[in-house]
C-alpha cells in the first residue's frame, strides 16, 4: 500500500464552497487598511500558504522580506512617488486627470509590507522544467504571491500589489543581490470593508470581459464549440452563480 | 451608505480552514490522470475562478484555450519529447538517468489541456500599473493559472503545468499570435490519487526548505527578528498544523 497518497474525499463540497468565496472576495486594497497590527499566527500561516505554492523542479525560488521599519517604507514611498508622476504624464489628457485621483498604493497605511523575491540561482543552473522556458522561476514566485493574496483574504485581511517602481531603485533600497528579482511588493494589513468589485471596476476605468469572449478551442481564435458541448452557456451559468448575491 | 462593500464577516473561521486544506494538497499532477471526461459544468467553475484572479490595470490579459482533439494533443506531446530530450542532455550524468526516469507530463492521459495565455496589447499600450514593470501582465496570467489549479483541487481535479517546449513551437501549434504569449499549459482531469508531497520531495530529488530560512527582516539577508518579535517560532508552529497530520 502507498502510504504517500492522501486520504480520499480530503476535500468536501463545503471546501469548495468555501474556497471559491475566498476567490471571488479577494481583492486589491489601497486605500482602506487600517494601522491595526498583524498578528504574527496569521501572517505565520499565510507566508506557510504562499511557501506551498507550486514551484518548477520545486526550486521554491522565493523569499519573503518583511518591511515594518516606517523608515525603509518611506523611501519605497519616494520612489514610487516619483514613478507614479512619471507615470500620469503617459496617459492621454482625459484619462490623465483620472489616473490622478486613484490611490494605488498602501505603503504607509498597512503596518506591513512585503518583498516577495525569486532567487534565480537557487538549485543550480539546470533546473527540471526551467531548461527550455527562463522565466519559469519567476512564475513561481508569482504562484506564491496569489497564494499569499488569497490566504490574507481567508484570514479577513486586505493585501495590495504595488507594481509602479523603477525595478532597481526598489533593489537599491532592500540591498538586493543583482541575481534576485522583487517579483511583488506587496502592502499586507486590516481593512475598514472590501469592495465588492474591483475599483477599477467600480469607477469605470475598465469592464470585467465576458468569459466566454476569452475561451477558444483548440486553436487561437475559434470560438465555435465542438458537437455537444455547452461550455459557454455554463461559463454564464456559473457567474451567475458566483458573483451574483 | 455605500453599496459597493462586501458585507462584513463574509469569510468564516471554517471557510478559512477548508481554503488551507485546499492549498496544502495541491499537487502537480503528471502520472495519475484518469481518461474520464470533465463535467462542464466544473470546468466552467474552475474558468471562473481563473478569470477572477487579479489583473494589472484590470486588464484581465488571459484567453483560456480549451484543447481536448487528440490531433492536436499529439502534436504538443511530440514537441514536448523533443525538448525533453534535449533537456536530459544538461543534466548530469548521475542525475541524468534519474530525469529519465521522470514523468513529466500527462499531455495524452488527461482529457483536458488548457493554455493560458497573455495577450500584451490588451486595453492598448498604457496600462496602470504596468508603466514601470513591463512583465506586470505576464504576472497576471500567473495568477489567473494558480486560481485554476486550486479551484480544480478543490473540485477534486488534478493539474499538471507542462513547461519543457520551445515556446515558439507551440504558438505554431496553437496558431498564436505574435504579441500572445502561451504562459501556462495545463493538463486537467480526474485522478487515481493526490500525492501526500510534492513528487520531486518523495523521489528524493529536492527538499522542502524550512521557511523559517527564508524570511529577512526590512532588507535582504537580515535575519535578525525585530525585539519582539516571534515570527520564526510562529512559521514552525504553522507549518506543525498544516502539514503534520
Amino acid at each position: 500500500m502507498n502510504t504517500d497518497i492522501q486520504r480520499n474525499n480530503l476535500i468536501s463540497e463545503g471546501d469548495r464552497e468555501s474556497f471559491y468565496r475566498v476567490v471571488f472576495s479577494r481583492r486589491d486594497v489601497r486605500g482602506q487598511f487600517l494601522p491595526d497590527p498583524v498578528d504574527e499566527k496569521v501572517l505565520a500561516r499565510i507566508l506557510q500558504a504562499a511557501h506551498h505554492a507550486p514551484s518548477v523542479g520545486f526550486m521554491q525560488p522565493w523569499d519573503f522580506i518583511i518591511i515594518e521599519s516606517e523608515k525603509i517604507r518611506r523611501q519605497i514611498h519616494n520612489v514610487f512617488n516619483q514613478a507614479h508622476n512619471e507615470a500620469a504624464e503617459m496617459f492621454e489628457e482625459e484619462r490623465k486627470e483620472t489616473y490622478k485621483s486613484l490611490k494605488l498604493e498602501g505603503i504607509m497605511d498597512a503596518p506591513v509590507n512585503i518583498c516577495i523575491t525569486c532567487d534565480r540561482r537557487r538549485t543550480g543552473p539546470v533546473v527540471i522544467g526551467r531548461t527550455h522556458i527562463r522565466e519559469m522561476d519567476i512564475y513561481s514566485s508569482v504562484c506564491a504571491i496569489q497564494n499569499f493574496w488569497l490566504a490574507a483574504r481567508a484570514e479577513g485581511l486586505g493585501v495590495g500589489w504595488v507594481s509602479i517602481f523603477h525595478e532597481d531603485a526598489l533593489k537599491n533600497i532592500l540591498d538586493l543581490p543583482e541575481h534576485i528579482v522583487p517579483v511583488g511588493y506587496l502592502c499586507l494589513g486590516h481593512v475598514k470593508y472590501f469592495y465588492d468589485r474591483p475599483e477599477l471596476e467600480l469607477v469605470g476605468w475598465q469592464n470585467r470581459m465576458p468569459l466566454e469572449e476569452l475561451v477558444y478551442f483548440d486553436k487561437w481564435g475559434n470560438q465555435e464549440e465542438p458537437e455537444g458541448s455547452s461550455l459557454k452557456k455554463e461559463l454564464k451559468n456559473a457567474e451567475k452563480c458566483f458573483i451574483e448575491r
